[in-house]
């Protein structure tokens, strides 16, 4: 007998035909002699009908208000999906977020577990019931309910596994598992059988939506054994864990992009001390993430640099750049946007010098010409222009032995809550 | 400045719009000096809408996880009134049943409140907030949801208003007050401008809809002032309240009537000790609520008995008595459905003698025959065909003075949560 958590995303129960499925699913789990918590987000639609009213009402909702709705979408489900499984013929408890004993601090939209006190649901679970627990909610000490942001369904998925001592954490969604890149630009993309937290971690980071990587990064930290698979059938998913048994030849698990990006320079910058600090000091300030940092080597006691920012916060960092202007001199400001950011993830790489130059060989060959280069140790991300994105994850695929001689064909949008 | 409860039903917020004219009638309480908690129901039909998903999945769903599900309609309301609060510049703060502090029996679909710890709810108002509270909700001591069953939020208002000792609770509808009779079946009903706790008890429980029976019984034991009054326009409402000053000539205040009533006749049953007892014991222990009850004389050692009984449960109720034949014989049973029960209500009843016969008088003078009758001290209600509905309650209307020149007209259904 194991003990597994069985996470559902918002299209795994999209509607009351899926949720009759994933209780089946749920009690065949348990027809084979294994205890179930299940972790459930809102269906389908749900969350952006309930932001839609909210906007009417308020364009800017308070965060504490919009919190105290959005939860409503997990707990629908929850019950909902309760009530399927009674069906069954099974005993099943729901619970809210704050009943699971989800503790977070005080922030509304995006908090931190800081604690969770399952008491609930192990008493549920030696009751022999199944649990099915709201995802992405929790509660303050101050009795304030909150919310984990997105991908907080499996935020709440990894961390329930971790405190109750789960065997194992099943992420179900719309897509078999982890591709080593996204199936619909390369058809023979390859399933992965296993990955490592730490390249799962950057995949996820560099735009695999599948999983979110704070979900990714609870799970490293807490040895959670997680499984990515389908909802909707039952091949086997991808199994992400500590070690790899690292395959024959497969350096490179997986090619991620990013279309969401924008390059902004900033040329003739007097080369005086603390510039750059000024200069990301105040883009931190506004709350705008930079990814990549390229500085030139100074001439003439000036110096240029360029940076990427996600496309719908460049505009916002232009401003603060301009904003700048009397405090940090500088020449001139330029910005490109259509732009991708193309990574290669792979352990392999600590071990094999030289994947990165490979990498730059592949991409020139096709013609095309590398804006930005970023690397640690087990990525290489180059930005190119985005028309040339499908011909070069294609080559890149190709060149690092990942093409299989299946195709796969994927359904709908993958599940992101 | 005056601490006010102003409660909203659901067609009161049944959509954005209206939900936006709510939150400008409760800042203008607070432009005039006071003090505001606003208890509101679900959105016009989430409620319907919530247990039609729910039979999809279990025609027969678990009371604990409809709870759970059903609650989600009043904190949807919650915080969207909130948020369009907010929109008009103000402090607001929303709550659930159990942030406001209500604890319950552990009952689900009808738990009743065991205590109000509204400690959260004080000190939001202390700061200056509008305090938003969502209806029909509370949770055990164990930390399960529950619900307050018909009528919940209405009670959810009178009882916080007892428990922060509010000047004044207010119920807001879609009708103009309590009215003498249905406007909609006499065009010159007249609206009340007060009534008592016991009149009002008993119309609610006569099937006046506006107001729900348990909620007066909670306003009358804690001397909550109730006010009934119509979200739609600023008239004046009915002031519910502990002694009225009765009006000249007025002794019956309202008729009620009540069109779910089905009569069910045991005749010819053995006059032994305990027989009574033994059906009517069966059909409380079966659930089935027993209203009117008319025992004919002893004749030849068998009597005869009718009672009446809801329409919805008249099927079950015959069942029982059915299953009932070998433990107490009679000779033969009958129901008749198409009845409906009329009722005359007035605190003056019990200082002038003579209301119930005037009653019986009225009746008959439009040749309708009187099928069984209930009496109390301050109502007198008659058993008669549905088909005369309208006429009698027209003719008892006019005789007891009731009538007004004004014609009324009535919108849509009334809140009835």
């Amino acid at each position: 007998m194991s003990l597994y958590v069985m996470k559902f995303g918002g299209s795994s129960v999209g509607d009351t035909e899926r949720m009759k499925r994933v209780a089946r699913r749920i009690v065949e789990k348990q027809d084979e002699g294994h205890q179930c918590v299940v972790v459930v987000s809102a269906m389908g639609d749900t969350t952006d009908d309930l932001i839609d009213q909210a906007k009417l009402l308020n364009p800017e909702p308070p965060a504490r208000e919009m919190d105290m709705l959005m939860t409503t979408g997990e707990q629908i489900s929850m019950a909902l999906l309760s009530m399927a499984i009674h069906q069954l013929g099974r005993s099943c408890t729901s619970f809210t977020g704050w009943q699971a004993g989800f503790r977070t601090e005080s922030v509304h939209g995006k908090a931190r577990i800081t604690d969770i006190l399952p008491k609930r649901v192990i008493q549920a679970l030696n009751n022999n019931q199944i649990v099915v627990v709201a995802g992405f909610q929790g509660m303050t000490d101050d009795g304030e309910i909150t919310t984990f942001g997105r991908g907080g369904s499996d935020t709440t998925a990894v961390a329930l596994a971790a405190a109750i001592k789960a065997d194992v954490c099943e992420i179900y969604t719309d897509v078999d598992g982890i591709y080593s890149t996204d199936p619909r630009i390369v058809k023979c993309a390859r399933k992965l059988e296993e990955i490592s937290y730490d390249e799962m971690l950057e995949l996820a980071n560099l735009g695999a939506a599948v999983l979110h990587p704070r979900a990714v990064e609870y799970a490293k930290h807490h040895k959670v054994r997680l499984v990515v698979r389908s909802s909707f059938n039952y091949n086997e998913g991808t199994v992400v864990k500590e070690e790899t048994s690292m395959e024959q030849g497969v350096v490179v698990s997986g090619i991620a992009y990013d279309k969401n990006v924008a390059r902004i320079s900033i040329l003739g910058v007097a080369d005086i001390p603390g510039v750059l600090a000024d200069v990301f000091g105040a883009l931190a300030k506004a709350g705008i993430n930079v990814d990549i940092i390229v500085q030139s080597g100074v001439q003439n006691g000036e110096a240029d640099f360029s940076f990427t920012v996600s496309l719908s916060e460049s505009e916002h960092a232009l401003k603060v750049i301009e904003n700048l202007r009397d405090h940090v001199p500088y020449r001139e400001v330029n910005s490109e946007h259509n732009l991708v950011k193309v990574s290669i993830v792979g352990a392999g790489m600590i071990s094999h010098p030289g994947v990165a130059a490979q990498m730059f060989d592949v991409i020139s060959k096709q013609g095309v010409s590398i804006k930005m280069v970023s690397t640690s140790e087990i990525k290489t991300s180059c930005v190119i222009e985005g028309g040339n994105l499908e011909q070069v994850v294609k080559a890149l695929h190709t060149a690092y032995n990942l093409d299989t001689d299946a195709q796969v064909f994927v359904g709908g949008p993958q599940d992101r809550r």
